[in-house]
């Protein structure tokens, strides 16, 4: 244990950088707190030239991403790159029957071959990690399959995508049109390549998804997951219910009805009074109600560089102590199927 | 690992009956979750023949804590009987060097002995937790120890005493002088038998010695603690407070200064529309500063039976799935003394 733990990124966007950039400047401090050395052996990315300015010089460069998730100088597959399907779904598979601990941001791989990819990680004893994934710095997968263990989860509900959050509260706040702040916001980078990700209440859904499955011990269902967005918000929606005491939110909501497993993500009242109500701007909130823990309420950045490394560096963390917790807190194979 | 891991419990208050409780109602989900079952062997309480509504005929009893922490049959030993000294201390040192992982919900005692018992842990190669010992149902040490484990920590902030909290929010919200709702709370049983531990702040003093510990790689300084309780404030001071906008709060406030480690438990002027100044009741509230991470603030209940007890819920399946994190997130000996 006392060995190093080697490590290798797979994309050297906002979140690769921020992970590198932690290992370099708070390795004393993480050495520490791991109790052994974490090394950043090899990278991947789109482009080797690039100035991102940091030096790269020391690192071993793949140009191909399963390649670098085969190499065997690396114990950790850090996948940062993103989309549904391959490469990354090719990248995570090769790491994890190479035997290599998987660390992934990506929601939107999670919530369509999540369940694959965990009985995969199962079956070569290695761990298929995600903190960063959903709700950016905010530790909701380690509350919910570690702290809240010993409850029955009754009710998750959440903001979960803090660009839709900004244009609520920004439209609300500065009386604007919704095409208004969505295109203030798409200027300053708020917004996914594809904007209906994060309008269309998708990618909080993702996120709703894989939350929905820890919590009740079911395979991941997006389908499933009740989907609108905010796009057909007016000012007006907004103006009439602030005088009614609510504001509008973008909120996930999953719970167990007369009718089974109900997964909702659309534009709901909220009294403005309730901490859900009082979050402004980008931030993120996740409320667990456990059934012996009550409601615990989670609140903080959902995105940006330092809050989703700092998730990530979490699970390195975490797998450099030894530590192991089944991917969605309990074995994969056990979860309930839904949906046949 | 698939073996089941044998518990024993001292004392049977409120969590004590609560663990009891969810290991016997939860049984199937927890051992679905921590990947083999736990067993509750053997109980320690003042008195044997109290009626407390569960048959303890199963377990075995032992009328001497320090009996019980030394069974062959157990592999955690849980302290949940309390108080800063002997017994308490006796029967954690006892269990720790006998081998076995201690689970305490018992502040006082770490506030004071954390470090040399933390040592004693380290040595015999077992874990000592604490989860229920800080703000009960909001997972504190875990965030602190793992979620943030790659974060320098700016400040710790935050309202450590629910009992504090519902008299200061009961004064303002119905314009009551503090006696007459100290006497309230008294006769509702929210107080201590020494009430002072409360309205003192020394408890919550306690909590953020603790948590100061773990953020900055520092010895537990009880005595560094600044504290100041809530015994001087009137209605007209809130009153005043409110009209300025502000609300008073009983504020733990932990950070490095250019003087040193700065450590402050007092009465405190937050702005009402703040996460803090809107906490009402007896709700319990953690911000933790981390220098990539952001704000990332925990709420939820305190104390009670169930928040506190799915407290050591999550330290016993962390144990059962073979989990360790040092006690303070880092080696206890490597802990910096901040007043030799």
């Amino acid at each position: 244990m006392s060995s190093i733990l080697k490590i290798g990124i797979a994309g050297l966007g906002t979140v690769g950088l921020g992970v590198l950039k932690i290992l370099s400047s708070h390795s004393e401090l993480i050495t520490s707190r791991s109790g052994r050395s974490i090394e950043l052996k090899a990278i991947s990315a789109r482009s080797k030239s690039k100035n991102r300015g940091v030096s790269l010089d020391d690192l071993a460069w793949e140009s191909n991403i399963i390649d670098l998730a085969k190499r065997s100088d690396i114990d950790v597959f850090i996948e940062l790159i993103g989309g549904d399907d391959d490469p990354a779904k090719e990248a995570v598979e090769t790491a994890l029957k190479s035997g290599k601990h998987v660390i992934t941001a990506n929601k939107a791989l999670l919530a369509k071959h999540g369940q694959e990819l965990a009985e995969l990680a199962e079956k070569n004893n290695v761990s298929l990690k995600f903190e960063a994934a959903v709700a950016g710095g905010i530790p909701a997968i380690k509350t919910l399959t570690e702290s809240l263990a010993g409850n029955k989860i009754n009710k998750i509900m959440g903001v979960m995508n803090g660009t839709c959050n900004y244009i609520l509260t920004r439209m609300e706040n500065s009386n604007l049109a919704y095409e208004t702040v969505f295109n203030e916001a798409q200027k300053l980078g708020y917004l996914e390549a594809d904007p209906t990700l994060d309008v269309g209440g998708i990618d909080a859904g993702h996120k709703l998804a894989i939350l929905t499955s820890i919590a009740f011990g079911t395979q991941i269902d997006f389908a499933a997951v009740d989907k609108q967005g905010i796009e057909l918000i007016s000012v007006q929606d907004i103006e009439q219910t602030r005088e009614m005491g609510y504001r509008i939110k973008l909120l996930g909501v999953s719970q167990i009805t007369d009718e089974g497993l109900e997964q909702r993500m659309q534009p709901c009242l909220v009294s403005a009074t309730s901490p859900i109500g009082q979050l402004e701007n980008a931030m993120n909130m996740i409320i667990f109600d456990g059934d012996n823990s009550g409601q615990v309420i989670l609140r903080g950045a959902g995105a940006g560089e330092g809050p989703t490394s700092s998730a990530v560096m979490s699970d390195i963390i975490d797998i450099a102590r030894g530590n192991k917790v089944p991917t969605f807190g309990q074995s994969a194979t056990s979860l309930i199927k839904m949906n046949p």
